[in-house]
């Protein structure tokens, strides 16, 4: 399983996802699920992946290959050189659509699933911070005024807390706290979600992460929140009155 | 969708769903999950269903047929005349086992689902309360000290407070509110699941239910934790440390 998070803020992107994943559950490995490109002050793009595992490193190696050829001069339509972040979460469902045309039918011909799904954030210059939910048809919504998250994979245990607190004004410190204990539900709640996190920060305006950090099991910040939060709901709860019938 | 969860604690039984039915989202409806059994004094019994709502009344209205025959006079084991809370157990997961050959196979065909699971609570005079957990198949477990609830139905957000709060050792005030917590977050968070709510409280030892009540929309009881808990949530997230990163 996978849990993914991308908050879309007028402060700026946060983008969290864990790094476990399993074929069955005798079989786990580590994979990382976040990417990302950046040319700095000109843009950021960022992308987490959830589902089949060879689906989603198909379409992250093609999307890696058009940068290479575009960086190499041929004339080809990058992440890096699309006019717009509407154009770049095109490409990725593209790449998504050519994958799943590529395998789906062999893969559900042997009882395996091809189902994948994407969140791709980012700005380029000129434009504004914006982030994207990409299915495995290719198509995708963005994150509006009215909900500034997404999440994919293993989504409900974090959910309740991004409902309450996650709106476009929420203010970074307070988003990235929601996010990691958004994160800290999931991973107490679901075994196939595991530490370490991958975690990106990308300011508005900024065009250039500001965080692109790796968070292993003793990472201080993440365990500070994990605790914290642990008492406090203990606390929360001992607040609430008993019920008399 | 349906949410019911059933707690067996030393100090008894306490078991809660909610009422709301849906055929896909456009048609939703309101249906009784909870049935209960009661000779004062001698025995109590509480069922739950989810699933398949044709399957599960189908269920209900095979054990009640066996319970008029036994009072009729008839030689029939009932839920009301079998010896132990083992072997009701039993009854309810042959009538499940009955329902699910009669009718899976037609259901499966036109595309619709069989599934259903029940949870089973009660006390019979000179037994221990019980809880058990009953699969499609007719096979059941039984809650134990490692394991003192079972839920059905929507079970994902109401979870994590069960986890942190419930052992067999929880006393009964502590565990109504737990209960109530944790159905108000499957209700905040899943739409199919809905008020008004069923509540059965079966006392270690009384043989009879103390509280058996439909809980409305209005609740004073349950809003007053609805409301309590929501502020605590809010209170215990601030309470948390921000992020500096």
């Amino acid at each position: 399983m996978t849990y993914c998070v991308g908050l879309r803020l007028n402060a700026g992107l946060v983008m969290l996802s864990d790094t476990r994943t399993n074929a069955g559950l005798d079989n786990i490995s580590r994979f990382g699920k976040m990417f990302t490109w950046e040319r700095p002050g000109e843009r950021a793009l960022c992308l987490m992946t959830a589902g089949n595992l060879s689906i989603t490193q198909g379409v992250v190696t093609a999307l890696n290959e058009a940068c290479a050829r575009a960086e190499a001069g041929e004339d080809v339509e990058s992440l890096l050189t699309c006019s717009t972040m509407f154009r770049a979460a095109q490409l990725v469902g593209d790449a998504m659509a050519a994958q799943q045309k590529r395998y789906r039918e062999q893969l559900e011909e042997t009882g395996a699933r091809a189902g994948a799904t994407l969140i791709l954030g980012g700005q380029r210059k000129g434009g504004r911070p914006r982030l994207f939910l990409i299915y495995e048809a290719g198509n995708f919504i963005e994150a509006t005024e009215d909900t500034a998250f997404f999440q994919i994979g293993e989504h409900k245990y974090g959910k309740p807390i991004l409902d309450r607190v996650i709106t476009p004004e929420t203010p970074m410190p307070q988003a990235l706290k929601a996010a990691f204990v958004s994160m800290d539900s999931t991973l107490r709640s679901n075994l196939s979600v595991g530490m370490p996190l991958d975690l990106a920060v990308l300011p508005a305006g900024e065009l250039r992460f500001s965080v692109r950090r790796r968070m292993e099991q003793d990472d201080p910040e993440f365990q500070k929140v994990s605790g914290a939060w642990s008492d406090s709901l203990k606390a929360a709860f001992s607040s609430v009155p008993e019920i008399v019938l």
